[in-house]
């Protein structure tokens, strides 16, 4: 079996902060030989997502922080090249936390699932049909209880979890008002996203007085993917009982120590809103039911969605940072 | 009909942040003569409530601000003296919207009960069978959702809304930790409102310690009285899942302009916690149901209560600095 080099991107640095490519280093390793019990997958695209900084940081977080000297945490997809596993065969594709690497080797445990043929690009099962996707559908329709009429509020609305949340409020009968930076961004939230309308915010003045024009009742959801002044801006504008979806934090660089922002109490008490943190992860047990309905959305034209596909594992160090720097249009992905 | 003058205590000056004696004035008029579809009203117990800081300040608020000149609002609990209303009889008790005055004329629109004979004195009308107690039992059972087992932490744990809720979570199975500004406060949490714990954060190097020591797998419900500091340092040691109920502001002196603070979406966002503003009277249809639990467990000694009360109407203009001040011992009521 030969199969050359395993290129890996490795934590060498541990940034406060955003990671940047300095943070890291691509080292050449033997592609490793598998025991009983395992398989060895060959990576096809590998995940870059926001989630990414949270990970590598040693604040507060969800799970472990990647340790110095290991392979960059990564969800990837790609395609079973060995196994010694009675679950897996040859050729099979998957999807897993893989890590940003060529070659991954698995014991099952860190395979996410296989993906079925669904039609669709695998790359997909990294976007709209993946994580991003889910998020959007089970934050929306969970934790943001959209109703129709409601007007839904969503920053990066062009982004990959953004974009979906929109279109999906859509389909829920909803006005949608999406937050972008940068004149691209707002006019592929109006013209493919099908938001009613959309705000630059790097080009607008007082944010403030583009919300309220867009949103004269007030604001019933909003999905929030960035935190700081975007989302100060919008909680000042709440409709009695709102939703407020914590999804992200995009635009707060760092959160060691917490930065200081205008209290958000009176906002909540005075208009009886709800101000929630959301984990995709929390819905696991039914990731099934969102990717057969997210995808069933996608073959019928309603729910549209944007790749930036960046090529080779050199692109993958300066990756989150250009993701963060909002330079990237669409989920963003490395193709090895 | 010989009911001599009635003394009115009339919004002087518009205060900015916490009214104060000299923004109100004592003014003697008329007793007013009734037309038919009114009543008169004889109060006899005035409440004293931290809403009032607000039903005067100009800013966004639930309700219409208290004009210059007119009599402060205020709930109160008195006794028809006159009816002409087909509805009321004379000797009735009744609880409404009747300022603080010793007469006040209703067309029955600003009665929000008739007194059922509980058994119980007339002024728990106004606090524990009234607003602070129905507050405490919707506000925690509702948006609070306390399980057997849950660590429920509330600030100004020993006042007429914090009492309540403490005694409640405690009925509902739960470990209570109460939050009090002094030692005589916190002994009786302790000691009267039965909290496994009592936090005197006016005595203590560091709240974040204290809260640490007795919540040693975090916060699972926090009852936010007073936002501030005191909700910083509770913020930050939330359990996985936990529920903010966001119920009123004390310890911030001024909305307009917003003050700033740590901000709160990292916590909520890793912990998958909600912060959920909540205000009584969105409940008014089941208030029936409160009062009756509520008095069920006053009479069965399982929720016990405080009252201070202040003597004459001459006591009104400085109680609302009073309550800030934290000057009270239990629901502040004034008696005529």
């Amino acid at each position: 079996m030969a199969l050359g080099v395993n290129r890996q991107v490795r934590l060498g640095v541990r940034p406060q902060g955003i990671p940047q490519a300095e943070h890291f280093e691509i080292v050449e390793a033997p592609v490793p030989e598998i025991r009983e019990g395992q398989i060895l997958v060959r990576n096809a695209f590998l995940s870059v997502d926001p989630g990414m900084r949270g990970w590598v940081n040693a604040a507060d977080n969800y799970s472990q922080p990647v340790g110095i000297g290991e392979v960059m945490r990564s969800l990837a997809v790609g395609t079973v090249v060995a196994s010694r596993h009675q679950d897996y065969a040859e050729g099979d594709q998957v999807m897993g936390w893989l890590g940003w690497q060529n070659y991954a080797v698995s014991d099952g445990g860190t395979i996410t699932r296989k993906l079925k043929d669904t039609g669709l690009p695998v790359s997909l099962a990294l976007g709209v049909l993946g994580l991003n996707g889910l998020t959007a559908y089970f934050g929306l329709l969970e934790a943001g209880q959209p109703r129709p009429g409601s007007t839904v509020v969503v920053s990066t609305a062009a982004g990959a979890v953004g974009s979906a949340v929109g279109q999906i409020a859509k389909i829920a009968g909803c006005r949608t008002i999406g937050i972008a930076g940068g004149g691209t961004k707002a006019a592929l939230c109006r013209e493919v996203f099908g938001y009613d309308a959309a705000i630059d915010y790097k080009n607008c003045t007082r944010l403030g007085d583009a919300l309220a024009a867009s949103c004269p009742r007030g604001i019933d959801i909003y999905f929030d993917n960035t935190a700081g002044p975007i989302s100060d801006a919008v909680l000042a504008q709440l409709a009695v009982g709102a939703r407020v979806v914590v999804c992200g934090t995009a635009s707060v660089a760092n959160w060691d120590p917490l930065p200081t922002g205008p209290r958000v109490e009176r906002h909540l008490l005075v208009k009886r809103a709800r101000m929630q943190g959301f984990l995709v992860l929390d819905f696991e047990h039914r990731y099934e039911e969102g990717i057969a309905q997210l995808a069933t959305w996608v073959r019928e034209g309603r729910l549209q969605y944007r790749e930036d596909i960046r090529d080779g594992i050199e692109a993958c160090p300066h990756a989150i940072g250009s993701l963060y720097r909002g330079e990237n249009v669409g989920k963003l992905l490395i193709q090895l």
